[in-house]
């Protein structure tokens, strides 16, 4: 491998103080790998509109926007009346990843204990701490994850769970940053994730800008590889983790999973344990979102239907460990 | 289920007698969902480069290209001579399917066994006698493989192994079409098959065509199908089956099989006998065509490499039956 350059990694989604006030500024994701544009708003409605049009995605990072909308709401209102509504629609923006609810719940609990003159301004610094917070947890994400690889490693990734799914340095790209500062990251192969390509044109980007050697497959050639012997650990994120270690991720990623256990090869959960919802016992009852058939079929035949759905449900039983900041389960 | 029209399915190549003599007919495929457009050529050198840019393709349909392809260079020339470097160059426009390679031997055989002067007309009569016969082999696979499925049957299909695979009715879709006109299909789920999309742009038209229900789904969802309990058998087409039963059919189609094992839903390989090819004895001497990355990622992303292979090898443990004209194996 040659040179590591992490300095490249970006920071996809921060909340700062512009020169016009407070302002939440992201990586917009849809124009990726060709620009690679930071948007900024101070209009929480626009941080909704940039989750729902996954210009702004990663479990992680829309749990960061859900509380920055929060933030840019409360900057822009002199009553906090209707908070609980706004706070409602922020967390319904998608309803996979459980992050998302988990930033606004965060920010709601700081908003409601404060005096509302202040409510602006403490919202703000939490959403400074919890940016601080999700690279200290994906660092050590990273760390715990990198010392179940062995060296020379090849790893299979699917979707996105990089420094573009979060604040900055990613889950499931985190354990292979730091596997990689180690020296033990021989290649990376991403599945390009259709419909929306997350891997081929976030995660391929990404790596190659960091200097990581990547090799961009179809979803459909993961099996093909793993059946040469060319993959020796599995690395996905996570949008949420039932109770039993059930996993919702990214369509396909129960595929590789299946596959994966079929090779004998190492299937690992990568994730921030805010990712992990106690309130559901099983993956039977995580929501899964059903998205537009053009995403599949840009232009419609006639008479065909379109199956979209953005999520699948990995059954623990093929899942090695879960990583997380708190140590490996 | 609606009516059927499978007076809509389309002949996908056909050798005729045009105004300026002999002349192949073909769907130029590249152009399909959004035009059906039959393009003509009376240069054997055409329909080479038909083969390679897959305007031409399924297995039965490139068979039938290459023995047509040197008929047309029969009517074009005067000497033979030449004749054994010719098949060459049409045998080898692509590696992996056998059929390409038997009929140019069906060709040959014939040319080489009658007088010059008699040599294009009995290739332009061998090749109309293969058509029928492709048709009637597809028709007698439809009827051995329907035998198979259930009332009510959801099958998952990969590629296309249809009319438009073969010169009319196809294969794995063959079976499809005599399973609905016995009234038996409920629902076919057609893979988009990244990265040459003929799920999408193929199957799934000519499904609807045929009045056949078909959902499109992108490769990777064919698991969360099946764990909802949502396919009763899988059905595809083969490129090449080796002596013990491994079968190369388009990348992608061992993940399938082994996803269906998991789920303990039946896979079949619907296909000619001339698929088989009894001189490999199993799948790991079967050549994969390499296919360009650009297939995959048409603006390449600096730093990114591709990986494309246009097949994979699915292992005879993970097949249930070989279908095929003669019977089921």
């Amino acid at each position: 491998m040659g040179k590591l350059h992490l300095e490249n990694l970006p920071v996809s989604v921060e909340l700062v103080r512009g020169p016009d006030g407070v302002e939440f500024r992201y990586i917009d994701e849809r124009l990726l790998p060709d620009d690679l544009a930071m948007a900024a708003t101070s209009d929480w409605r626009e941080v909704v509109e940039a989750v729902k049009t996954l210009a702004v995605r990663g479990a992680p990072a829309i749990g960061l926007a859900g509380a920055a909308a929060l933030a840019l709401w409360a900057h822009s209102t002199s009553s906090f009346d209707g908070i609980d509504q706004v706070a409602y629609e922020i967390a319904h923006a998608r309803p996979t990843a459980v992050n998302l609810q988990w930033g606004v719940d965060r920010a709601l609990a700081v908003a409601k204990g404060a005096a509302a003159q202040e409510v602006p301004e403490l919202l703000y610094e939490l959403v400074k701490d919890m940016e601080a917070e999700d690279e200290a947890r994906n660092r050590a994400i990273g760390a715990n994850g990198a010392a179940l690889l062995p060296q020379g490693c090849r790893v299979l990734t699917h979707c996105n769970a990089g420094s573009l799914a979060t604040y900055y340095y990613g889950t499931a790209l985190g354990v292979v940053y730091a596997a990689a500062e180690q020296g033990k990251i021989e290649r990376v192969y991403a599945d390009e994730t259709r419909p929306v390509g997350q891997g081929a044109r976030l995660t391929a980007w990404e790596l190659s800008r960091a200097g990581v050697p990547v090799t961009l497959i179809c979803d459909n050639m993961a099996a093909s590889l793993m059946a040469r012997g060319e993959v020796d650990a599995v690395i996905v994120g996570a949008d949420r983790i039932a109770a039993n270690g059930d996993t919702a991720n990214k369509i396909g990623t129960y595929s590789v999973a299946v596959l994966a256990h079929e090779h004998g090869i190492p299937f690992y959960v990568a994730a921030p344990t805010s990712t992990i919802d106690r309130s559901i016992p099983d993956g039977s009852r995580i929501p899964i979102e059903q998205r537009a058939p053009t995403e599949v079929l840009p232009v419609p035949i006639p008479g065909v239907d379109v199956y979209n759905p953005a999520f699948d449900v990995t059954p623990a039983r093929y899942i090695s460990a879960i990583i997380t900041e708190a140590g490996v389960m």
